[in-house]
């Protein structure tokens, strides 16, 4: 159970108390700005309130990403410099939130939930907030993480459309990362499939069927996550706001088509997982039908056979067959008929 | 199947006659008023109907809190002072009410099921009416609790938007904690998710599959109540009476989120408590095959041999076997070999 | 199967010749009339055509009231008077119709099902039409019942809103009846589903399943009649006739309201009774796991022991532990530890 | 499987090359055409293409019935008279059409599958084209049947509405009765259900579990057959073509409500059948219970006292049980004791 | 598992970069250009991007078919003389794409799964693009293959409308021959499922339940393709870029009609497959019966017969039955009525 979410928040709290309710504070928060034109590039790491507010005066296209959500203090404080609502400083210090889209006056305020497979390969499920100005993107995120190295990397060498498109394509650009990493995962999931489905087959076992449901919360999770993300991409998609670009665009179809593949694998990894219950039961009842068979067989042979020996251990005084000369060889002879029938019967009904 | 309502209003009966509906009447009826503005703060316990009527022509925000709606009288008392329609009345007296927002000309009619737990930690369901006027809220519900007692509470201190606020804020506030309860009561019912799941696995049980029952109706009620309290948002939102003011929409958005997750959450509970039924069918037919491998094997072991010493008991006077010096010690080798040769074919089929 | 309808008309019957195609001619056919105002209410049992033609000269609202449309000459004398389309009054005479609305020129079309229970407590459906004019209802039916009887009440009593509204206040209280009797029908449905459970978890029997399955079948024809006669209503509030006054629509969409309930608590029932079909197979499994351990463990037992008995039963002439002072004692010995060693592994497999 | 539409055209083929999808050709091609007015009638049996280019000219309606589609070349000949676009020719001579409705510019063309029972009792179906044009209804079909004689009839004696009328209510009537035969198809299918169910619950067994599969598979056939035919005739009641008139409008109305009815009781049919193989699981389930009691009850009180038996066949010399002169009695006491003790056992778990 | 399409391009590669992440490079690439006209036709195997400018030079209509999309640079170079979007070039190397429909300014971009079955009789399946522009249509496949042979041939041999039409109807032959190779596809499925039933009726095995897997996935898959074909399809038939002729509409209304058959006949199949399940469980679950019944006769007639041998084997002293002459007889009559006892118990229970 432990993949379900819960949303722990103690009701009644006024809204506008920013309390963080996730759990993992692994690392202190901070703030790396990037500012970049087509020519420029500058990047600053650990930045301060104040080296922000400096990057904002300044006319270049910038990326903020604050790493650390649990510092409420200094989400508050960011919040405070760009004019958020304070709905929104509180959504992204509460890690339970489903992925949304959301129209405020000077920006659009998204929140998407980033999965990746972490050191020992377990798939790790974290909130992204991102907010999209008219030139700047800001990100929140609790651990530093490298899913989105390559956008930095691409920043940095200044290669592709990075530099010479604007913070809307940005956005775009950590929207693709975010779904691309689900692929990772689910390829994950595919093979377990197979895994699943081969110990099924063979020796169906209490465990396989106890992995089989682990798995198959987790999809319900993934796929709690990727049906409001499509529905945040194709907001996207319809945004009247101006935030974003025509020439963005055709990039945003993109993903939105990346988006909805993940779907359809997790709508057939969902159905492929169903079936395995099915599976695992007709396993069951094909080697318990097996089991079956060996008793049935065993015992209808032996128990009519055995009885005939019963028979001739009775110690009536009068039982003229035990006088007979070839009388022990004669029931061994009936004994054996009677067995060659009963394998003739179950030879006849295939079960031998 | 006491989790199910049933509705016992007597066929026929005129509209407009009030009968109260509801089971338990458990403390008299009261009507508490809170007025309000910005700088101002009043609250008179058990107000009679002309310090209601008084507030009234103060100029002030008021919320009235009526508790005990089985006070058919007091209810029409206020309802008339507040220009309620009868069928509005009806509605109040009558528990088994479906979440819904019925529009009049000048208030906004709303009925939500609150869920709380008791002091013995069930879960309580309770129909709440809130009629929202132009400056005031009225609500009305059973018992007099304290799931509103944090607004209360807000309103005394002053703190946060509570009275800067509008009388549309007030509902959401009411709103706000109904919906945040349902997310105590889920907690609770995914910890006795993962009690079921491992009592399943273990020892599968009558008692058990007993308790999943109970927990599904229990979540098919909490969804009857759930989906029309989403439906009564969204109404809200996209209501035009301009009894909401635009300020409020991104908190009413807030709420609306909030209920969409305990849908989601709802959803995944039904999902994997129909997953149970299936796993502990599994796990009996996993148990059952284990019991005849069990018997199979002993069965299959012991029957031969036992079929072999019948045939050594038999009294025929001509068995030559029974004169050798070692034939009793043949015996056995003979019955220790088809032992042996049992346990060999149990060992190939995995099934020692 | 009693419980599916079936359509008996003869394809190829051409439209306009009216045949009755129902089943039980209980009763002679009866018009009975209602005409009233504010003030004035006078009541015809037993009227004819003439009189029927009288109370349509008079310019008071009346409400005509037919039982036993097997009398099709009768259906079609009153359905000339009034000017009905004939395929109005085709359907009327043909019990197997889907409810639905129809718009004519001159009245609005309602086909409905009544559901009520009769004298000996079954659920008996009936189809009831009501013909909606500029002030007239007219309804037909085939039993005379006495389920609009609190309608006739009232239009005698003058209690109510009865006579002071509209025909279209008098078509809503019919169609309020109707639903409300519903509830009764699900009551006894409730009660009927808790027994189904005690069965299905104390004894499942073949008898229960077959219960099961009649209700289900019940409940299907039930939904069938439910979901079209919630469009019906839905309609009524749409609709654009002008002969819906503005005044009704609260009460309509109070009926409305009541309707989606009904389907609520039919869609509950439906879960429930799927579920019941789980529930008897895990029942059945359980117990055939209970019936298989008792044997398995009797057999694991005294097979092993039954075995060594036979042995010491053998006739072997050299055995030396026949001679054996104790050796009768010495094999009780090795008999009960046997048998002991058996206990305790049962034991540990938690099987005793 | 046989039930299963396959669709044979050569992939490749260039549209506009008619070629005969279909098996069964079994009676020479034929047309017949039936002009028509309030007051004329004229029937030509066998008529030719010239005979059929005559009736054109004339001013009256009329319906033209090909027989026998497997004659590509008069099909051709009858499109090109009319004036049919090839792709219209192409589908009425492959009859693995789904129902449809298309509207060209001087005409509507429609595919429906007509149901029948053949003279064995078995549902047939048949694929039917129908045109209609201004004044003129074509309809074409493999074999001669008589599904349409009533219509035939109406025209010779002239009753009803049929020759008052447009071709628009001659089309209505040909539908009418398509729509109607499925009742008589489904009638046969619910006695069958009964049967099955009757089967089911007394001696289930694997031909039962067949019949019951291939019924579902002309289930499944039937609904693609109907939805799309529902589909067509709402298409019809919204087609602004010009060629439904007005007054024709209510009597399609009625065949589109016939049309539901039928899929009403598709689905309700579909449910019951799908219910039935859970019915015939747990009815096998039962059935295994009570074989295995048997054996269990047997195998519980016998063992234990066979091995009694045994026990005392032991050749022990020192047995002092066998000397006791009531030594044989109390065994037999003890047997019996012990047996009765089983049996009390069972009668308490209510096996017995 | 082998059936499920994985997708592994890298996360964070930037828009932009062509790579072929397909596997199977078979052949080399290869261009080939058809260019026609009413009355012209010209074939280049081979050819090279100049030929290609050449052609596009001319006014006349042409197909150009681009066979090995592994070779990037030859796609890359196709793409830039006919100027397509990056986007658009990417999706054509990646042949893991949902089919869909794309509009770009001068061309419509179509991605669909072109099916087959190959040498063996396997189902292949591959990604076809297709760019429909003014006068041309371009098409991307990896292997050469002779799918769209009979669209050659219509070219060749001027028969059919092929090049009396413009580019659009070309875009349509070739949809229509993907379409139309789905039948033949699916006609494989069919015979599949109807040995399946045949196996699992006959001899249920775990192999075929293996086989049934396979089949589902494989169903999975194409359902997965067809559905946004279809999408495309009626994308298509509301295009407005004007590249679609109103002429071509008959048409591609008809191959989406033949999508919408494919799309039944998957669901039947699905539908059918699903019913597999089933009918294995409970064939599993009547063998098992019949081999418990067996078990349970033999073992009920002769446990309690050898229990009544092992009574006279007993060795008590005072044993009376032993001394009459005709016990033994006796004890043969008293096991024999036992045993028919037991055997007309089963006859009742109609076990025999």
């Amino acid at each position: 159970m432990k993949t379900l979410p819960k949303r722990s928040k103690k009701p009644g709290l006024a809204p506008g108390t920013l309390v963080y309710t996730g759990h993992g504070r692994v690392e202190p928060a901070q703030i790396s700005v990037f500012s970049y034109s087509e020519t420029a590039f500058d990047e600053i790491e650990n930045a301060s309130i104040d080296a922000l507010h400096a990057v904002k005066e300044s006319q270049l296209n910038y990326w903020i990403n604050v790493s650390g959500i649990h510092d409420v203090a200094l989400v508050e404080a960011v919040g405070t410099e760009m004019g958020f609502h304070h709905l929104v400083m509180e959504d992204i210090v509460h890690p339970q939130q489903r992925p949304k889209l959301e129209s405020y006056e000077h920006h659009l305020y998204m929140v998407a939930k980033m999965m990746y497979l972490d050191a020992s390969g377990n798939a790790v499920s974290e909130q992204v907030s991102i907010v999209l100005g008219k030139n700047y993107v800001i990100s929140f995120q609790e651990r530093p993480g490298d899913v989105f190295e390559p956008v930095r990397e691409r920043l940095r060498t200044g290669k592709g459309l990075m530099r010479k498109m604007g913070s809307d394509y940005m956005a775009y650009a950590l929207l693709d990362l975010i779904v691309d990493h689900y692929f990772v995962v689910l390829e994950e999931v595919g093979t377990q499939l197979e895994q699943f489905e081969d110990d099924v087959m063979g020796h169906p076992s209490k465990e396989t069927m106890g992995q089989i449901r682990e798995q198959k919360k987790k999809l319900i999770t993934y796929r709690r996550e990727m049906w409001p993300l499509r529905e945040l991409l194709s907001g996207l998609l319809r945004d009247d706001s101006g935030l974003i670009r025509k020439k963005t665009h055709n990039y945003l179809r993109d993903v939105y088509d990346h988006a909805v593949q993940v779907i359809d694998l997790l709508e057939t990894y969902r159905d492929l997982l169903s079936g395995l219950t099915d599976l695992y039961l007709s396993s069951l009842s094909f080697r318990m039908n097996e089991v079956m068979q060996v008793l049935t067989i065993i015992g209808s042979i032996f128990i009519p056979i055995t009885f005939l020996a019963g028979v001739y251990g009775m110690n009536f005084q009068n039982m003229p067959e035990l006088q007979w000369e070839y009388g022990y060889y004669a029931a061994w002879g009936l004994m054996a008929l009677t067995a060659l029938g009963m394998m003739w019967f179950f030879k006849r009904k295939k079960w031998l």
